[in-house]
């Protein structure tokens, strides 16, 4: 690959040396003369650019920089991920798709230009798109349908029974058969180790565009809106309803039958115990100090109750 | 299936026309005149019930809702949950416990009706009673004891080494070995991507009739109580000892060595490092707010101290 | 095995008939005469010791204890936890390495003595050094690095691609491919289910001596420093820096970027949205309470910065 080509494929202007040939990319700390860097602030702008192949940056960047090669872009973060795609390694192994390595149910129906890896299990009556990538040791349980232009990362488990069970007489549990099932929209990216459950009557929804991170428990009934992003250990109680492009920090906690809006922001590690109406960012964190001054700052926290009443505070009630 | 034998095999009383054929259950949104749908609270009564093939209600109901057909029921989500497995597909495929798709260690016993998906792993020395099911990939690591009526969810490993590790002379990590096994009562319903531990010594107890969601981590040693429900993503730490039929709400941690009565109630993301010796319902939580609203409350948290002193507050002391 | 193998195989002092056979460890509530037990603090020794095949304790435990077989360590944990190692059962299925049960890229170098359970996945240019031990059902993507000594629990996925991702113009999610890999060093020991993702451009990297227990998610491009422990159900988010011989404890959350130094101990559950640039132990929690009275506290909570502005309390500006 030369700086033109890649310029061509990315429909982005450069300057320099059409010629220059680029083998890979390189971060700023390793620059390499084969390799092209990002360059997205001007803080990481630097003498030692010089030994960058190529520097994606802003236009207004490249006076600045000592180099004579250049991919121009005024989304340089977006034309990177673009370009990363270009130098992916062909795997040749383990064979994908090998009636071998795949556990198929029956009366399954799969698109063009499928690709699954070793161990992986798909269950009967489960219908996937075009161009759908599922990886290792993943299972799609039974009447799953998963839309075109999806990747599904290893180990993720999608379809389960969702977790709704009924105490009997004798203090006893009895499962419900969650009967639903579970759609995933196009272009959704799923990461390894997620499980995703079945809804109870109707569906569970992953909507076009969203994307998932590792370890996120979805449990039945949930509705995810469109290009919704969920990072890592997210786990979301029955019955949400997730908002479009809301962006949920790793280990957020959504508890049963929560509403989000539209361009929600979830802090990490936050709870969500009451439906969120307004788009903007939420935070719910307890701060984190040394130990010993958190063990002061608990106790407190335990009495605050008592401290306003004795102080004779009024202006609100609990 | 009709109407009446549906009544007779869930032993409820039925009102209506004993022919009435039901092919399935339908939620409230998507009423069927062929499906029952479920009514658990009056404010779920309205016109377009009569759409319904049968209704599921307590009696006093019935004369509030326009439609003919009833199954009569004083715990009618009980009733819900019983009629739901009628409905649940039978699966083909993959096919279940053939030799090529289980990895069968040796000296396994197996009790009758079992089930086993693809890609399980069975080792060496487990017991396993009857009626038991075991989803896809799931690994059941050496010397593991299974009662009867147990489900355990796709990716779910059970029995792998706790971690048990003691720093030695040049702070390196020296790991136990884990000696212990796993037992897991009857009637035990275990969720997808769980990982339970072996214990050190003793076994690690799963005791009957406890419900287990998706992604629940539990460490060497703990024991649960009888018909305690834990729900997704809840990690348990070495040694605890939970009592019977608690209800661990959604991302609850609880650290290593605590006691937890019967009856006890934990709100879902809340922190348990107190041991819980009477029942009734815990929580600790952050509440979430705007972030900028957040920044200062967080702000003031991490002082608390330092004001209580500044206001010459005394009536506890830390 | 007999007490003097023991001893010698252990280099450790031993009191008592050399020939005392050692049929394995037991806890100290079921003693017996043919298996040896712990004894780490004065306050467990008592009356029925005298039913243990032989104790370990440090020296001037000797003369309290009533029994004549000793194991005479000051570090007793380290020799029990050497001494587990003995006892460890031998399994014979499912058969380890075989073609059958192992799905293998091309271009892969594997050492000597490796253990492989069933259902592994190793993709193309993996390379694992000497005495390396991968549980079942585990995923290697591509080109991950894996050194001597790593023991690699059942379901864990090593190399899937991270969580960069960049919006487009139309708000939807352009997904960067990971051009980085996974290096785990010497004698690190990971967990079941674990999620480890390689790098954008340079590798993630867990240092060696590093542990890991169940369900840890660790992010793209972060670095462990040697000789961490990690506890259950941790998430570390993308780039993070962590120390050398931190304690991160269970389901602690570390946002993104954070780098700690030498020697930190976080405590269960704590979030760490800032870095940690002195040692010691740092604790973040909200205290659990009766529901009732937490639902007092999170109202006043929330009403924090109000309060202390109608206090007139000036002391601090947040």
């Amino acid at each position: 690959l030369n700086l033109l080509a890649i310029a061509k494929n990315l429909d982005v202007e450069f300057l320099g040396n059409p010629n220059q040939e680029l083998i890979g990319i390189s971060s700023l700390e390793n620059l390499n003369n084969k390799k092209i860097c990002l360059v997205i602030e001007k803080k990481y702008i630097c003498e030692s650019l010089k030994n960058a192949g190529a520097v994606i940056c802003p236009k207004d960047f490249v006076n600045q920089i000592k180099n004579e090669n250049f991919l121009i872009s005024e989304n340089p973060k977006l034309t990177f991920a673009k370009l990363s795609q270009f130098f992916k390694p062909y795997l040749t192994n383990p064979i994908y798709h090998s009636n071998l390595n795949l556990y198929l149910g029956e009366n399954v129906s799969i698109g063009q230009n499928f690709t699954a890896g070793a161990g992986v299990v798909i269950e009967d009556n489960v219908a996937i798109g075009n161009n759908v990538t599922i990886s290792h040791n993943v299972v799609i349980h039974h009447g799953v349908k998963i839309e075109d232009n999806v990747f599904i990362g290893s180990g993720s488990i999608i379809g389960s029974e969702g977790f709704g069970n009924v105490l009997d007489q004798e203090s006893k549990w009895s499962h419900i058969a969650h009967l639903g099932s579970v759609l995933i929209g196009s272009n959704v990216r799923l990461g390894s180790n997620c499980s995703i459950d079945r809804g109870t009557i109707e569906d569970t929804i992953i909507n076009s565009g969203v994307i998932i991170d590792n370890s996120v428990h979805i449990a039945h009934n949930v509705i995810i809106g469109e290009n919704t992003a969920i990072a890592a250990k997210v786990g979301i109680a029955g019955s949400c309803k997730i908002g479009k492009r809301n962006m949920i920090g790793g280990m957020v906690g959504i508890v049963d039958h929560i509403e989000t809006v539209d361009d929600v922001i979830i802090s990490a590690t936050s709870t969500v115990s009451k439906d969120l109406m307004e788009s903007g960012t939420y935070t719910g964190i307890m701060p984190i100090s040394k130990h010993a001054s958190w063990k002061r700052i608990a106790f407190w926290i335990t009495k605050l109750d008592k401290i306003l009443k004795n102080l004779k505070y009024k202006r609100f009630k609990p």
